[in-house]
């Protein structure tokens, strides 16, 4: 028989550690492994099931929204960089090349992609020719590379998974149309579907994709209070067209450059996911996003043994024809107690007990991983009450994500209290700002805070910029972040 | 008003030039491009989604048989390479280098995956401890570089999407049990799904995988009588947890190297899709893997248009509704004759006509793109006549390509009948083999083909080898391939 680990007490705790806590969740909970390979990672099934669980939802609402995927090149041209100047210089330091292959030095470097707006715009140049041909909505899932310097699994790491969307329209307001659409997008997906509530706004320009004209975000609050941005989405106007040469001839009979975007999400959304539901006992998954929402655990004395497991076999399978997501662990060899630790660090949201004086009963017992209520249902009521109950723990853990970033709202009038607030207490300061670059990196030089975004709608307008004191162009979110 | 095109007539005919109508069709049918990367090309919306369709169903057999996804480094450290001899060998000529990043020259090149043994070897090494942890059975959904000196669109590129299992076990039987199993899965979804008859069989040991102790293939007839393998499935012994130390404590308190096994099939499945199907009028789709199964196309004069297009809307949300994958054309300035075209070309296997006197005779017109068989069928019928008319598509499609794959079966008793048929004929050519590697290349080199495998159940078996005249040791399928 197994040694019975004590799982809860290898947990650092979040207030003695919060970047340890992580580290210890993520490990315990078999989500990752460090791979030998600088930066990079290895997403075990159980980390990767969460990654399979966000594609199949993004990638519902995507092609819903009218986009189809599609597969472009892992390597790109040097030449290709160098045509769009903001975007090279924004990228160039993070770049890995393929200078060898097939037993030959190449003559042209190739980079391995960091994101695909290049080759990708090399490409609409020659599928584009007429209005008739617009819009073009395409994305695609892959696995891009950035060569970071610091990196964490699942928020930094030199190799990540994502997906990137890419459209290109006829005129401006059909591609800022669209930008803010995916904007919604991702919105929905992670507020109702992660139970994450988000800042949704704007990027300032020191904060933006390099090559976008503008780019907009959602940020999610961290219970260590740090920003995660969560997803972005760029109206890059004609910057990439004109690089590209990506031209239409237009109804009017002449030639213009297209306006495209670009939109993406990583599976960085597994850190936001992990660190704002995340206790001390582990993981917490909401009930939308789990790949197990339910797990039964049959109890009681050996003697007893066949009697409970077999009622509890038929429990989980009529459970599953039911359309749930649950999973039975029958195993002799592992304690009840064990079972529930274990069950609780992964994160499913509900526990299903049933034991000899259950069945007696005709009931089970449900236990809610978010507030440790534990529900006697009986059995006749068990079809409607979790999935009821699937809904209100989904609800509850938005609350509770929404309550703890109320908590976690500053305002600042004036810069020392910005900075005070940002080194001596955590979460997000809403800030005025002129619209300086140079008021902004003020900011991060005093106490490493940076800009997330300019909300759409913010709490409060402010009306002098905190640095300077010159009236204020908007208010800005600034929070430390991963 | 769209210039109306003459698809039919762009395509080359097969009989006049098999590679010519390879390519013409998948760059009509809009299935791919060619990228601005040596070797590469873009999967464009209609050639993606029908490897999306692929993944489908290759994932939840791959999961009805008890494995999970996950995901490994895209770069492997040179030294990886070198710990399996065979593999470095096989795979050296064929592998792209990184060798700076981040603006550094690496201390060690790492190579783009060219298939994941090694570094997936490398961290099984660290899972697997005790015989508790075994098996393990994991399979990965990724991108992969193989430096091809010559490539064709699908069939060989320098980058292609693939899947790779790699499972690890307690004894040689479970892993040899487990490298016949997926070669099962793999026949089931060519055969079922994609409608192409196979050859199951063994490679022999000049064209095994390296590192392989056996592999298993599949190998499929193409329309121009060349096989394409379709899948293979590799028993590795204990070659690769000798060289990454993949061990673990048994039962019996000793500690043993474990089995390996690996697995994969790739994008290169699209291309025998294509070529065991198609014909002179573009592609033909199995209706179990075709995206769209049936295209709705109102048909009559304008003054009938809003009766006829009102009733062909109604009945493509009813189809839908049906659980049917339909799309209707009711588009004003492409003419029903183009249309029609358009999507014979694209392989949809059932078009349903509708016009005024089908409206007013309570009928509708499938049209098989499979026969060209013209079905009036009354709308009362449809809904149970189109799913079956789709299972029998589906089955005439799987005849006709064993048909001609019968068709194109040789048997050769003599060096000289086994090089004449090669040369002179097409298809598959059964021959007894000594298996002396030297008697293998010598029909290599004097017509061009491979063994392509030993077949478990060859049609015949012969007694000497065709090369030397020794007794047989097998009877070997000789092919030229892609």
């Amino acid at each position: 028989m197994p040694k019975e680990k004590e799982f809860v007490k290898e947990i650092t705790p979040q207030s003695e550690d919060f970047s340890r806590w992580y580290i210890d969740v993520i490990r315990k909970a078999d989500l990752m492994d460090y791979a030998p390979v600088r930066g990079c990672i290895v997403f075990k099934p159980d980390g990767y099931e969460l990654w399979e669980a966000c594609q199949r939802e993004l990638d519902q609402r995507f092609k819903a929204t009218g986009h189809r995927n599609a597969y472009f090149p892992l390597f790109i041209p040097e030449s290709f960089f160098e045509k769009e100047k903001e975007h090279v210089e924004g990228f160039n330091p993070e770049l890995p090349w393929v200078t060898e292959a097939g037993g030959e030095k190449l003559e042209e470097r190739l980079a391995v992609r960091p994101t695909s707006e290049t080759i990708i715009g090399h490409m609409y140049a020659q599928w584009i020719q007429s209005y008739r041909d617009l819009p073009v909505l395409i994305n695609q899932w892959a696995n891009v590379v950035r060569w970071e310097k610091r990196t964490l699994p699942f928020l930094r790491t030199s190799e990540f998974l994502w997906q990137e969307g890419h459209t290109a329209h006829a005129t401006e307001d059909e591609a800022r149309a669209e930008t803010m659409q995916m904007l919604d997008v991702y919105t929905d997906f992670v507020e109702k579907v992660l139970a994450i509530p988000v800042y949704r706004g704007q990027k300032t320009p020191l904060e933006k994709f390099a090559g976008a004209v503008d780019t907009y975000s959602i940020e999610a609050m961290m219970k260590d209070g740090k920003a995660l941005q969560a997803g972005t989405s760029h109206y890059l106007g004609q910057n990439f067209s004109r690089s590209f040469n990506i031209q239409f001839l237009d109804r009017d009979n002449t030639l213009k450059f297209a306006y495209t975007t670009s939109w993406g999400m990583s599976t960085r959304i597994l850190g936001a996911l992990i660190m704002v539901h995340g206790d001390d006992r582990g993981l917490v998954l909401p009930p939308r996003i789990a790949p197990t929402q339910v797990v039964v655990i049959p109890i009681g004395p050996q003697k007893e043994r066949e009697r409970v497991v077999g009622h509890a076999r038929d429990l989980h399978r009529r459970l599953v024809a039911a359309g749930l997501r649950v999973r039975i662990d029958d195993r002799e060899d592992f304690s009840p107690g064990w079972k529930f630790n274990e069950y609780e660090m992964r994160g499913i949201p509900v526990r299903l007990e049933l034991g000899p004086r259950d069945l007696d009963a005709a009931q089970v017992v449900l236990v809610r991983r978010d507030t440790g209520e534990k529900i006697p249902v009986p059995e006749g009521e068990l079809f409607n009450r979790l999935p009821a109950l699937l809904d209100e723990i989904q609800a509850n853990l938005y609350q509770m994500a929404l309550a703890f970033r109320q908590a976690n709202e500053h305002v600042a009038e004036s810069f020392d209290q910005l900075t005070d607030i940002i080194q001596n207490q955590r979460g997000f300061v809403l800030a005025g700002w002129c619209g300086d670059d140079a008021c902004e990196k003020a900011v991060k030089e005093a106490c490493g805070a940076t800009s997330r975004n300019i909300p759409f709608d913010p709490p409060t307008r402010l009306d002098h910029c905190v640095v300077c004191g010159k009236p204020a162009a908007h208010s800005v979110w600034f929070a430390k972040s991963y």
